[in-house]
């Protein structure tokens, strides 16, 4: 029995090492799980190049928690968000700031143009009263690259701070925190890092977390709270899920090993061209131009062929080994395929080969 | 090289099946996965016997992820609370009333004193405004088992709604929805069931939920849009800890096969009994008289004697084999022993025989 891969923007295809570290049982108060938190804390803020500023907070749940966390920690119940808004993880912030109440401007962009820093800029210039600048990396529902450098500048030259959902662009993506001034940046262990879903972690610069206090709105949540007391303990408030931790150390070790961040964001730009390549020779669009694409989850239109569904699609191609994703556009039909996971060019060529053989199965011409 | 065994609260030692069924990556869009969730929430349900009355709403995170999120999206904001206080689960259920800014009364009792039902009837009729009274089953921070059916029937009789902490119980401890009446019973997947840290689970009257829209604090937290996205889909709403609720759906197929709550009662109360029996002979003293204490969790006094010191106590319990647990209680020098997980009464024998060994070796003589 085969199991299928994952084209998908997470949970991952892992390797056969990442799932083997979780058969172990840890104690979560034991001494040796206390070092691995460390260590995997200690390399997550590395990554970034943020140890001299900032500390790593992880916490359980998935990527959105650790999101609702850095956003309801660090915004005071005073502040005011600006968000820019060009897909669905940025709709998902949005949606964040009004559970927690927290006064929010949407800077909407159309779902295939990047955000605009010079719009950025304009708002903050327009409106003294907002406080933080909320971004979304790379937009998972789309795929697309926000210019995450040139947004960052804008808003430390307007003085004002900025929290980035980086879930599937860290480890990837390039970002240097001693060059790019952020007061959060969230991530996830089931992304980039090819470990396994369960824990969010946040990057956040220590003094906007020693002013934090008493500042969120949920215990479980409170990000100042767990690093307060992991900082005294070396533990976390609450059960960790240990294998989880296990799982992400092996797959830190692994992402080492291949030579960190550049050599991911090789595998993976190998990974998105050879989809990206194969897909057009069967007369599939992608929905993004190739210099906004990012490497990490592509979206492709429906073929407009009217033997094309993409249930049968899915569940065909799925048969064939691989599992894809659907698309996330309520104005275009479109369906995604992720290129991250413990997988190489090789494997994306079979699964494009599976979807063509799929495509002439279904007699679906896609348009040259 | 031989793992240590856990007797801790949670994480615990869990069999080899249970940890294995990690090693396969779910898409978390797929329908295998989704019938994988459909059926753990299903076994769920069964095992308080509240298919017909209850929703089972399966969360991210640990178990205090899912109590606090019982309480943000079940207690109206005008809602409040009666907290019966006997431990430091109690202690932190009004924490997170506080986090949450719901009107809180507790009701304090000596950690060796089990909640009393005619304590919390008189409370009810002396205060109508109390909507909500939030119990822990069996207090993990001493092992004391509250009378829950007692409880139950009181609150049921003052017409008020009744939210169960079970974390250390649900599964061992007999509860059954159709005589039991709550609104709410919270555990998570990795204490009896014996699957691993992750996730918790809320077992929901319907009608609660269905009365609960738009009351929750937090969009990660709010059960009430879990539970309707799920119904619509099937999926969670965000990344679910895939290989969690893997391991899980193989711990509760052992625990079926084991003879489901009943066996598994008689298991833990054969282990705690091998355990106090054990530690008596060596001449350390429960917290706990029998009557009240739960088969999940015993506190023992520390030895009175100047050789003693938990933290080598501890680490030399832990190189001969065995991870204990520190206590909890403020005003008495305590540890703590688990009788959960996936050992027998043989495995505890082998674990007092190593205390035995290391007080021996440390010169600790325990009062007899």
């Amino acid at each position: 029995m085969h199991e299928p891969i994952l084209l998908t923007p997470g949970p991952l295809t892992t390797t056969r090492d990442t799932k083997s570290a979780m058969l172990v049982d840890w104690g979560s108060w034991d001494g040796a799980f206390n070092q691995l938190t460390a260590s995997v804390c200690h390399d997550l803020l590395e990554i970034v190049h943020a140890e001299e500023t900032h500390a790593c907070v992880p916490l359980q749940g998935s990527g959105t928690f650790a999101v609702e966390a850095a956003l309801g920690t660090l915004v005071p119940k005073s502040g005011k968000v600006l968000v820019t808004d060009n897909g669905a993880y940025c709709k998902r912030i949005v949606r964040i700031l009004q559970y927690l109440g927290r006064e929010t401007i949407v800077l909407e962009h159309a779902e295939d143009s990047p955000a605009d820093p010079e719009r950025i800029g304009a708002a903050l210039r327009a409106d003294p009263a907002i406080t933080h600048v909320a971004q979304v990396h790379c937009e998972t529902g789309t795929g697309i690259l926000n210019p995450l450098p040139a947004i960052a500048a804008v808003v430390a030259a307007h003085h004002r701070k900025l929290i980035v959902d980086a879930m599937s662009s860290y480890a990837a993506i390039a970002i240097d925190a001693r060059e790019l001034p952020f007061d959060a940046l969230i991530a996830a262990s089931g992304k980039c890092l090819e470990g396994v879903p369960g824990m969010g972690f946040v990057i956040a610069r220590r003094t906007a977390l020693e002013r934090a206090a008493g500042q969120c709105h949920s215990l479980a949540l409170d990000l100042y709270d767990q690093w307060q007391y992991m900082q005294k303990t070396g533990q976390w408030r609450y059960t960790p899920p240990t294998h989880v931790v296990a799982a992400l150390r092996a797959a830190i070790d692994q992402f080492r090993a291949e030579g960190g961040q550049p050599a991911r964001f090789n595998r993976y730009t190998s990974n998105c061209r050879a989809l990206v390549s194969g897909m057009r020779a069967l007369g599939l669009a992608t929905f993004l131009p190739d210099a906004l694409q990012a490497p990490i989850i592509v979206t492709f239109h429906s073929p407009a062929h009217p033997a094309y569904q993409f249930s049968e699609f899915y569940r065909r191609v799925r048969e064939r080994g691989f599992i894809l994703y659907p698309g996330k556009l309520t104005a275009v039909d479109t369906f995604r395929v992720g290129c991250i996971g413990a997988i190489d060019h090789t494997v994306i060529e079979r699964a494009v080969a599976a979807v063509a053989a799929v495509l002439a199965e279904m007699g679906v011409k896609a348009a040259a």
